[in-house]
């Protein structure tokens, strides 16, 4: 099995390229990482942002390491996106990604990941605007996906969030999305976070994560771990005493369905006021736990 | 006493402007408003942000709301900013700053208000380098207010937050930075958190609200409420029966240091999976919590 690192335990305390990639490389010994726009907005200015986000490439490359992908933070998972309640910003939304294709094809890395949005209040309870907001949004993956292709990109990774205010949400509309998706330039998969599926206040008896591997298993370009409680979305390293998960569970289910191939990111995400001693302890045994029930 | 609402709350919940205005006045009853750039991003391209931003200054006087502020949310904090490793970094975070001010200008607002940025783990933790990331911001923050003058600003308010890693944490840090930016072309004032400002395990005895209010109360522009427990920065809203804050308690120490004058805006930020619904309930009970005892 293969287990990869998300960078966002490192947003805000870790910015130096080569310094985080010595971290991942010979303190925690991962060799897949995924990269977050948390550390380059691909809203900054091109030139500069394609330069620092290039570091992060070389510096990573120089520690023997892999940017598998980049992927959406929490900044750009503050904004509404490609759900948004007027054409104005869904239009922002769409060229925004543009850009983390640019920034993502300037680092050299060839998957771009990320989830689509979330709609207003009203516009997801309305059944007409809901269709309207899904099948707009439908039209925007194709057209990005055309762009990454001009772009050098081999997929799409759209993650399924926790919320019935987006799109995906649970095992069937994620593989009605990919279905709706079929035959874009380049292929639109999906990514399935531990956490977000597990999440039994909105999943209920969908909360399984079997259920969605078997459904879903053909479209799964990557994986999302994190240690949660499955009464929110938690993004815990493996450490939390709350936590439901264990990794022998994480290697048992992932056999089951036959997942193995498939990169599993962990993906903290950190309290800003916490210490970056301890987010660093809590990192580095977690990848200890991770990596034993692995490699076993 | 004055009681003010950041939008936060609303942020991928309620982004129709004309709705939101309608709820923060009719709902909620508040008059005093904080715009969040987490509903609108300076980054998006001016045309169309001014365009949506003025959307919501109008449909904000339409109900008879003030909008005093916009203020840097989730989204600019996730961010190093003016603190930020690179020299590159440091100045597309002063450029940042400039098109909040261009946003905040062609919304007819007169105070923009943030946090800072955070420093990287190694800067953090060197007594020189420290010392020369606190000169560039200083330095950046006097050309900010400089733009914001010829864009029509009154004032700047910098806000407090509980990182050591950031500036200012404390009250001590917070009045050597106001001294040093004595004189600048508009002032520049603080924005204190009782959050921020009761997080025990960094400020520990200075945790101490009275202490904050009275070093600090000749440069006090604004407070923001939050509902909280002092082990993490919590921004509940004052239904959650763990916070430690009560109305009256809020209402004594404000008024034990003479501050009834300055607004203070209940910044809520939420959990993206709770529900709309929840939020929604929540905001309405917590304004009505500290509505009553700020009107006795």
């Amino acid at each position: 099995m293969k287990l990869g690192l998300n960078l966002s335990f490192a947003v805000k305390r870790w910015m130096k390229p080569d310094v985080l990639a010595k971290m991942c490389a010979e303190d925690f010994g991962v060799k897949h990482i995924q990269f977050t726009w948390d550390l380059v907005d691909p809203w900054w200015p091109e030139k500069e942002r394609d330069l620092i986000a290039s570091s992060f490439s070389r510096e990573f490359e120089k520690a023997g390491l892999s940017i598998d992908a980049t992927f959406g933070g929490l900044a750009a998972y503050s904004y509404p996106q490609l759900l948004a309640p007027s054409k104005e910003m869904r239009d922002i939304s769409e060229k925004f990604f543009m850009r983390a294709i640019d920034m993502t094809s300037a680092m050299g890395v060839k998957v771009l990941g990320t989830p689509l949005g979330g709609m207003d209040y009203a516009d997801a309870r309305d059944g007409k605007i809901r269709e309207e907001r899904y099948r707009s949004m439908l039209d925007s993956v194709c057209r990005l996906a055309s762009y990454g292709k001009e772009k050098g990109l081999q997929h799409i990774e759209i993650e399924a969030t926790p919320l019935v205010t987006e799109f995906p949400h649970s095992p069937d509309v994620s593989l009605k999305l990919m279905r709706d998706l079929e035959g874009t330039d380049i292929p639109v998969m999906l990514l399935i976070d531990w956490g977000h599926a597990l999440f039994k206040p909105l999943l209920k008896d969908e909360a399984d994560i079997s259920l969605w591997f078997e459904m879903c298993k053909d479209h799964i370009g990557a994986v999302h771990l994190q240690q949660t409680d499955g009464q929110w979305d938690r993004h815990w390293d493996f450490t939390n005493p709350g936590g439901m998960l264990s990794p022998e569970f994480i290697v048992e289910k992932t056999k089951q369905a036959g997942l193995e191939r498939i990169v599993q990111y962990l993906e903290v995400v950190t309290i800003f006021e916490d210490t970056d001693e301890h987010v660093y302890e809590g990192m580095k045994k977690s990848v200890e736990l991770l990596k034993a029930a692995f490699e076993k």
